[in-house]
């Protein structure tokens, strides 16, 4: 008889809390600053932009927090996901390494992002918010709150990265069948937006706009409105760690440990959703599991930015956060996994890339392309452009154990599916698309306007 | 404690045979004929065009056929897939039913079709096949075909319909990343497309053509190379009889029959396959299910075809098939569940119909839309617009149900998601579909056709 290949858990095996890792870290990520004080922000400033509850959280120290039961309710819509062993790819890597995935491919919007966009919904319903606000760059974020809005009868309005608006017209349309208003961004709905379009009318957009004209339109209405963000913050990474919790549960059926645990950091949702429940096993069991953190080598803020206070946004509408950055002005090349080309890492994470408990590394884009066309061809899923980072970084650590003969466990999160990213593959199967290693330089004069912020 | 959503089958419990539903049929379906001959079509005849052990099947009136251990074995990449109680859908309509769906999107090729496709490219790789070529419609097919043949190394030439072709970029570069050729239908590779071209240039191709070409250019080759068929053939329902099986086994685990299944049919693949093992009760242990195959108003074979004997094809390439039919050179409006749009329907399925042990309805497209919208608005998941039809059906039995006062069970099946298909889903939202009743006379007209066929 053939070996099991998923491991499944049943509806009511579904954990029944979050994991909040500041509990058990020595060195606490530092506070969030206000821009203008430069004081440690107050829980009534970051009311005025979230939802009570996911303010408690974002400043919370309690170890577990439990998911409400109607959050629970919706998450069982595609909760829990499979875990995989990826018996093909091990096959075609002829790797003595057992190569598992954990598919959050499955869920409404394609990605893990709904994993906390529900439970913002939710907190937002609960507090009387009749309109939220957000951005969104590659779009499986703005898909994600679509669908959680559309749930709880809220109000959404999406400020969508230009670039991302044009080149993804599906994710907009998602959107639009889920209800949500979509403004490609810059727009001429805020000042910001204004501002940006008078000096440049064809600016294509970067999520630090798109966050400015989110928040600012947030601050301009009336009590009953709310912003939401998909990634960076503690709540965000809090809402994502049900990942890593039902992983651990799943490891258990399979009958093993993973060695290694992969997956790769735009803010830091799904890498903090899935490494740290790990992570707390290094933390609190002495356990030694490698957690690896993937970057495009075009966004290499924690292996080549620095640890500093910065900027969420590009005009800084937000706190400062203390993070890996490579500035909130740069500009990273214009790859094919737009949800990485984020300037920073939440604080959280690059409090653990400073203290050496996450190993970071950077990939080149045509290896992760290739990565993900072995997988697709293996394992049967085309995986989101951002999801083959963590691919490949499978695939290299699967070929190290070839070589050294080990039978190493890997576990890698896939965050999604790449069906609405085609456009992508297409380009690189045609040979146009190629690799941007960043030169110092650029990255030393991009640093340094950080000089200017504390 | 909430009711469970999902149940779900480990992959120890998924089901290791087909069911061949003939077995159990008093009134067997008719034989397939040779066009010229009018004679039925031989073994020998069917395996210059299929693999030998898929004619074998196609001929077969055993009850159970085995799933190989290597077709299991990928099955289990996404299978058993999930069933759901649709508790979001249930509370929306205010129903007193209990609804389930079976989530046949969450294959590799987000529909049901690599449920044959995996088998056929298996059963022609063992026969050492090199090259299969296939027509594709909506292009639903052709990934699942892409897919299967790059599992099993065989070069794959897809005829894809020319509207599809320039409408779905997304499909097409699916099938691209899989490593198939695809070619937009009506092509200058063939005699027939040569000639359909030199009539009319611009023609935006049919299944019909695309069929048609994709047998020439099987019967031009060598030995090494034979075609394969997405639906309406024995052999390819019976691979699909997994979804009923399964759904047969986790309806027990939620401790309920369904009163009513409900599937969409093109050429009857998916509905055979939910369908049958449901249907078996009925004629082997006296059970009453109602077994509801929805078709789309535009394309009415089963509520308002003929009863006969009909080309598969646009150009006589394939048998003559005893099915209900609206001619074979029908034109179906240009509606948007293209994987409906075929003149007629599987010969046992029709057997089945005319028996009246299936209830056909038709449906308007506008109301397809709409059921496909409060789906996703409340069970998370965009519907293919094919899939679409058996929700409006299904949420019709849930109104009578709740005009009835009626507890129904009512069984659904979810053949894909809508994830490629938005642009449809933005014509409705933007008001620009339309219902699209069809004359008699043009249906009169269109069926004339026959007399001359046998």
């Amino acid at each position: 008889m053939a070996e099991t290949k998923k491991f499944l858990l049943t509806d009511k095996e579904m954990p029944t809390a979050w994991y909040n890792i500041v509990a058990d870290m020595k060195n606490k990520p530092l506070p969030m600053l206000n821009p203008q004080t430069k004081k440690p922000v107050t829980k009534e400033e970051l009311c005025r932009i979230f939802a009570e509850e996911l303010v408690d959280q974002e400043l919370s120290q309690e170890r577990y927090i439990e998911i409400p039961e109607q959050v629970q309710d919706i998450y069982k819509m595609w909760r829990c996901t499979p875990l995989v062993r990826a018996t093909g790819l091990e096959k075609a890597l002829d790797t003595p390494a057992k190569i598992f995935f954990k598919n959050e491919s499955v869920s409404p919007a394609g990605s893990h992002k709904p994993n906390s966009a529900v439970p913002q919904a939710y907190y937002n319903a609960k507090q009387g918010i009749a309109r939220i606000a957000t951005e969104t760059g590659a779009g499986q974020w703005g898909t994600a709150l679509s669908f959680a809005s559309s749930l709880f009868n809220l109000d959404l309005r999406v400020y969508m990265v230009k670039v991302s608006y044009n080149q993804k017209p599906y994710r907009r349309l998602m959107m639009n069948a889920w209800g949500a208003d979509v403004f490609a961004s810059p727009s001429d709905t805020t000042e910001i937006g204004r501002a940006v379009l008078a000096k440049d009318p064809e600016n294509h957009g970067s999520l630090g706009t798109a966050i400015s004209e989110a928040v600012e339109m947030v601050m301009k209405y009336n009590e009953n409105t709310r912003y939401c963000l998909g990634s960076v913050l503690n709540h965000v990474i809090l809402h994502q760690t049900i990942i890593g919790e039902e992983s651990i549960k799943q490891m258990e059926m399979a009958g093993c440990e993973p060695d290694t645990v992969v997956a790769c950091v735009g803010g830091g949702s799904n890498f903090g959703g899935m490494a740290f429940p790990f992570l707390r096993k290094n933390l609190t069991e002495g356990k030694n599991i490698n957690i690896i953190a993937v970057e495009p080598e075009s966004c290499p803020k924690l292996t080549r930015g620095v640890f500093q206070y910065d900027l969420g946004d590009l005009s800084g509408m937000t706190p400062l956060i203390p993070m890996y950055t490579l500035g909130h002005e740069f500009m990273p090349a214009d790859i094919h996994a737009g949800g990485l080309r984020y300037h920073g890492a939440g604080s959280i994470i690059s409090q653990l890339v400073r203290d050496k408990l996450v190993n970071p590394v950077a990939v080149p884009q045509l290896e992760t392309f290739s990565a993900g066309l072995l997988f697709a061809k293996t394992e049967g899923i085309i995986p989101a452009p951002e999801s083959t980072h963590a691919i490949a970084v499978g695939i290299r650590e699967a070929l190290k154990a070839k070589e050294s003969g080990e039978q190493k466990t890997i576990l890698i999160n896939l965050t999604g599916h790449g069906y609405v990213d085609m456009y992508a593959y297409e380009q690189f199967l045609a040979g146009k698309l190629k690799n941007h290693q960043i030169p110092d330089e650029y990255i030393a004069q991009s640093i340094s306007i950080l000089e200017k912020i504390i």
